[in-house]
């Protein structure tokens, strides 16, 4: 499942035009120590992202220039022209990944290369340049290779959450196709993502929000098919509920969970064992957990793995018939989270809650984070400095 | 058509919780004016969006302080903490209008309440805090009246873009509603926004891109709804246009031309004389300009004026029985912008092309420029410093 990072340099997707840097290039990397190493440590565990590491990745690009040398210095606010069409526009994008700890204490990444092409992808979406995406692992590496004690700080840090952040730094209000850009990556504790996940979580479904549609961007991890989905989350909240079901189209479609992807095991219509989850036909985010679940129960062949579309109707006749086994969410955040119940035209549908040990989100995540903390032969380790 | 602002002051929308600021209080503006006045003006014209005013109004919000006290300061960078989840998450929206001088050298607004409802509309969908609407355009009158001299360099800059930007400041990077944020308003000159509209603009139309969604934010001005469109743009461009028509639907309805709202006045299927729009079904930006035509138009009761439905085989019908009489698209930007043809199905789609004077557009067009440069009676006037 996990990718082996080399030294090997890709060629650009774009054609070469003009003479510019099209590459990020790790060999040019500078380092740029901060003087306040492990100083910002919090004693106590916090909440998820809100602690950052002493550094951070920069690296400029412009349409003139093209790709600048990367730089790692210390962790600072980046000034911003106030007619930034990040922050109007939204040309942004960002990836999530997590480095984790083994028993031999080195941090291991988890299939880097999937972020680094989605990341690609989403940079073509909003067009951003593309760059050499093992060049920019790489890079990302030594900033978590020099991260890495914050990962040994406490039990419950034993992790670090890596947030590639890509964002047009072009200063004019014409909506255009940015002519710079600038590309970071910041470096967080990972503490506890979801207030409460014991029981599962409790999730709110209501047709009139619809989180992507079809020939939008709800397959790229952009800003916008993030904040678009406040209102909907605050509408779940009054009904009780942690995170919104979102359905899409007329027959209503499950297609995320949240900011997850979802997955239903289930004995399916045709009376067949199934772990079933939507396919990616442009509204769905291709999650990286989401990818190794499905690899990891296809390996097992034990029931049907499907990438299939899955409605409410059909959910709520499974669940009348007790036909439904287990639903839950995975993303690299929560990497993979029970579902308790859903709230759905005025009624709370209780999703079957077995005893923890039986269930087949938790034989899945122990097999994911096996591969993740401990798989010495297929992870890729980082060196102690 | 113009709306005359008062001092009134609305009450907040927000119900009241806790002792804190739910209004903008324009009673409380400080200024601190920049050293550098009109020093940056180019002695030539720049495009649209490109250069900006010596000033900027500041306003901070937290949770915990409500509103702070708006400032106007010299013109600069923002210090932006890279976890910002506007630039993560798109939590960010803006508004976009004009002040016109008339033959009197003194500025208007055009209708300015409409942007700043839009705007708290818009802060809702994205749990931004509201604000007291009143109070802000005054800022934001205070604002331009500072940097009125800014309209009269040249001839082609006789009206100033103002630009209202809303951002969350919060640091963290769990989705969640904002802690913290920043409105600000920034100003620029206007220069011309097409690079070439002599003839009217060409559209692309494919069905494969999508810019909003029924359950979605196309009705709020979200960045995300911008970004989200470039790739459809660029793919627009590669096909010989200049913007993308906006297609929705198995019925491939039209909804808007690039960054505009779109007009068709035609023979309808009924053989009735009618200025069409598509309806404000929730995947419509709610343009001011938009608005606008609809009432003058109605007021003349020369011929109907509709909001409702077109699809891409009642226009292709209509091109062929030669019952179109003239197509526009209609935004602040770009005022009202004739549209020459459209390029669909491997097709173009020629659009009446009449002779500048004799076209509905021209028509509206004056109209609408008399009562922004001109109306003394109901336009908003800036007093000289």
């Amino acid at each position: 499942v996990c990718c082996v990072a080399g030294a090997r340099v890709d060629v650009c997707a774009e054609p070469l035009q003009r003479n510019v840097l099209l590459c990020v290039q790790a060999a040019d990397l500078t380092i740029q120590l901060s003087a306040e190493r492990l100083k910002s440590a919090p004693a106590a565990p916090k909440s998820f992202g809100t602690v950052f590491t002493d550094h951070m990745l920069t690296i400029e690009w412009t349409e003139a220039e093209g790709w600048g040398a990367p730089r790692i210095q210390p962790f600072r606010n980046l000034s911003v022209h106030p007619a930034c069409t990040s922050l109007h526009y939204s040309i942004q994008l960002f990836e999530g990944l997590k480095a984790y700890s083994g028993e031999d204490k080195r941090l291991r990444l988890f299939r880097p290369m999937l972020n680094m092409k989605r990341m690609s992808k989403s940079a073509q979406r909003v067009c951003l340049p593309t760059f050499d995406e093992s060049e920019l692992l790489e890079c990302i590496r030594r900033l978590v290779e020099l991260e890495q004690d914050w990962a040994f700080l406490s039990e419950s840090s034993s992790h670090l959450y890596i947030r590639p952040t890509f964002i047009s730094t072009e200063a004019t209000l014409g909506l255009k196709k940015p002519t710079s850009a600038l590309l970071y990556v910041i470096v967080c504790l990972v503490g506890s993502y979801f207030s409460s996940t014991s029981e599962g979580l409790s999730l709110w479904a209501d047709p009139k929000y619809t989180r992507a549609a079809k020939g939008g961007n709800g397959d790229c991890k952009l800003g916008g098919n993030y904040g678009g989905s406040l209102a909907a989350q605050a509408e779940a909240q009054r009904f009780g509920c942690q995170q919104v079901l979102w359905l899409y189209g007329d027959d209503q479609q499950i297609t995320e969970a949240g900011t997850m992807n979802v997955f239903l095991y289930w004995i399916n219509e045709d009376g067949v064992e199934e772990l079933a989850t939507p396919p990616l036909d442009g509204i769905i985010l291709p999650g990286v957990t989401r990818q190794s679940i499905l690899d990891i129960t296809r390996k097992w062949g034990e029931f049907a793995v499907s990438e299939r579309y899955l409605t409410m109707d059909q959910l709520c006749s499974a669940l009348e018939q007790r036909r439904v086994k287990e639903m839950f969410g995975s993303g690299t955040a929560c990497m993979i989270c029970h579902l308790s119940h859903i709230v759905y035209k005025g009624e709370k549908l209780s999703l079957p809650s077995l005893d923890g040990d039986s269930l087949l989100s938790t034989r899945i995540t122990k097999e994911v984070e096996d591969i993740q903390f401990n798989n010495e032969h297929i992870s890729w380790k980082l060196g102690r400095s």
